[in-house]
C-alpha cells in the first residue's frame, strides 16, 4: 500500500466519520445582509453551477473580474497607490534636490495639496514616473512590500491592507468554492497590487490585470539579467481599455464583473454582452458613517454613467449602508 | 445525510478497493528513452516536490512556460501561423483585386515562394495585418477554428494539430499533475493559438501569452459591444520580450522553461537566473526521418547563440532523435 494511498484512507475516514459534515449548510455571505444584492448572488452562483439547469455554466468558463480601489477595498482620501507615490517622493526627496522649486514635487513636499491638485493629472503620471519607474522589477516590488509593512491609513489608522471589504472578500472566496477563477482587473498599476493580493484576496499574480509601464531586459556586467522599469506607460487598464486588457491577458470573456466607478463601465458592458447567465454588480458608497459617501460628483471613483446605465438595464448595485452588515474586518 | 457526503463515500469506497491502485507507479513519460533528458526532468519533478528537502517548490511558484512552435509542435516547412495566414489571402483574395499587382500579396497567389521570400520580414507583417486583423476579435477566432478544422499538413497530410510533440504533451501533464502551472510563452499570435490549446495541450487560454496586435473598445449601433483588432502589432513576444511579457502576464519568474529556439535564450536566461531549484530544457531538432533536423543555419527556429550557452552552462537538450521513441502520437 502506497503512502498515498494511506492518506488517502485517513481523510476518507475523517470526512465520513466527523460528527459535523463539512457540508453542512452554512451562509458563504455573512457579512452581507439579505436584500436583493445577496439574493442576486446566491441566485446567480445557484443557476451556474446548477449542471440540470438552462444557466449552467462550465467551470473553466467561470471568469470573474473585479476591479480593485472602491471595488475591492477602500479608495479615498486619495488613491491608496497615490498615497504610496506621495510617501516614495519623500523618501526619494535627499537624492533629488531639484524637486525643492519643481512642481509636483515640491507639493508633495511642502505638504501643500492644493498645488498637488493643480498639477492635475499630468502631475500625477509625473509622480507615478518618478516613484515606480527607474529600478529592476525586484527593487520595486520591495519598495511596495516595505511600505505596506508600514504605511498606515490617515484615518482609520490601520495598514492600508486591512481596508479591504469583508463582503467582497467573502464574495471571492464564494465564487472560487463554485469553481469560478478570480480576477482583478484595475486601473492601478499591476506591480503595485501583485506582491500583496494573494495574501490579502486570495488572489495570485497571474490573475492580476492593471495599468502597466515599459520594462526591458538587461543583461548586468556579469550576464545576470534584469527587467528595467522605463519612465513610460504601456498600457492604461482604465473605461474601454479594461475589456482590451481582460482580452488580451485572459482570452475569455467574464461572466461576472464588479465595479465601483466609470471606469468600470466598459468592463461591465462586455461582461453583460456574452451569451448565457451574466453577473455585472456595481459597488455604491453610502456610507459616510462606516466608510465614505460619494458617486457622481467625486473627483476619485466617480459613478455617474456607469450608475445611470446599471439602473437602466438592471444591474446589481450594492447600497454599501443598506447591503453590508460590515465592512471592514476590524469593525 | 447529504447528496454531496453520498457522492463522497462512493469516491472513497471506489478509491480503497479498487484492485489496482490508481497511484500504482506507472511511468509518466512513456515515449522519453531512458537517457539523460528524461532523467534530469524526473530528477527536478522529484527535487521540487520533495517537501522535506532542499529543492521544494511550493505549488504557487510551480510555473512552467513552453514555447509553441518547434517546442510543442512542428515549424516545418513554415510556421504554422504563416500557413493560415498565406490560405487567408487565397480566401481572402477576391475581395481585393489589387494583391493581383501587389506584393507580397502577388507572390501568395502565384504560390511563387521565391518572391514570398524576398518580401523578407516586412513582407511577412504585411501579411499579417492584412489576415489578422481588420475584424473583431470572434469572428477572428472563427477564421482560426474553420481553418484548424480542414487544414492539413503539406507533408503529413494530416490536421496541423496533430502535429504536436506526444513526449511534450506527456511532459506538459507530468508537471500539472505535480502542481506546476504549464503557460505557453510564443513568438505567435496569441489569439491564433487561444482557439485551440486547451484542446490540444490542456492549456486553457488564459496561460498562453504571444505576439499581440492592438485592439480597440467598439459600441455598435445598438450599444452592443466588440473588440476591434487594428492593423498594428501591440508587442512581439520573442527574445527579450518572453522575460518582458513573463512578468507582465504572469508576475512571477518560471522555474521551468523549454524552447527551441535562439528566440527563447532570454526566457530561458531569466529562467535560470533566479532562486532555487531551476529547469531550462531546449528541443534539438535532430531527425530528419521523423521530424526534420535542423539548428545554426535554419531560417525557421534558428537555433544557434541558445545552443552554446546551453552546452556551456549544462541545459538539458533534447535530442529529439535519440530521446524520443515517438514524436507524433499518430506514428
Amino acid at each position: 500500500m502506497s503512502t498515498r494511498r494511506e492518506v488517502w484512507v485517513a481523510v476518507c475516514l475523517v470526512l465520513l466519520l466527523a460528527p459535523t459534515s463539512p457540508w453542512a449548510q452554512t451562509d458563504p455571505l455573512p457579512s452581507w445582509n439579505d436584500g436583493p444584492a445577496k439574493q442576486s448572488i446566491v441566485a446567480f452562483v445557484q443557476k451556474v453551477t446548477d449542471r440540470a439547469g438552462p444557466g449552467f455554466v462550465p467551470p473553466e468558463q467561470r471568469i470573474a473580474t473585479f476591479d480593485n480601489d472602491g471595488t475591492l477595498w477602500s479608495e479615498q482620501p486619495i488613491y491608496f497607490q497615490f498615497a504610496f507615490a506621495l510617501a516614495r517622493v519623500k523618501t526619494l526627496a535627499p537624492k533629488h534636490p531639484e524637486w525643492k522649486t519643481q512642481q509636483p514635487f515640491k507639493a508633495v513636499l511642502d505638504s501643500d495639496m492644493k498645488a498637488l491638485a493643480a498639477s492635475g493629472e499630468k502631475g500625477m503620471i509625473q509622480l507615478l514616473i518618478a516613484t515606480h519607474t527607474g529600478m529592476t522589477t525586484d527593487e520595486f516590488t520591495k519598495t511596495v512590500v516595505d511600505w505596506m509593512a508600514t504605511a498606515q491609513h490617515p484615518r482609520f489608522k490601520r495598514p492600508y491592507t486591512e481596508l479591504v471589504y469583508q463582503p467582497m472578500l467573502e464574495l471571492l472566496a464564494h465564487l472560487r468554492a463554485n469553481g469560478f477563477k478570480t480576477y482583478i482587473v484595475s486601473g492601478g498599476t499591476v506591480e503595485f497590487m501583485r506582491p500583496w493580493t494573494e495574501r490579502v484576496y486570495g488572489i495570485p499574480p497571474e490573475q492580476v490585470v492593471g495599468t502597466s509601464f515599459v520594462t526591458t531586459y538587461k543583461l548586468g556586467p556579469n550576464g545576470q539579467p534584469s527587467l528595467f522599469r522605463q519612465p513610460k506607460i504601456d498600457f492604461v487598464d482604465d473605461g474601454p481599455g479594461k475589456p482590451v486588457n481582460i482580452q488580451k491577458f485572459i482570452g475569455r470573456r467574464p461572466v461576472l464583473a464588479f465595479g465601483n466607478s466609470d471606469g468600470d463601465q466598459q468592463m461591465l458592458q462586455w461582461t453583460a454582452a456574452g451569451e448565457g447567465a451574466r453577473f455585472m454588480g456595481i459597488v455604491h458608497h453610502t456610507d459616510a458613517t462606516r466608510e465614505w459617501a460619494y458617486d457622481r460628483q467625486s473627483h476619485i471613483g466617480r459613478l455617474d454613467k456607469a450608475l445611470d446605465e446599471a439602473k437602466a438595464r438592471g444591474w446589481t448595485i450594492v447600497d454599501m449602508k443598506a447591503d453590508w452588515k460590515k465592512i471592514f474586518a476590524f469593525e
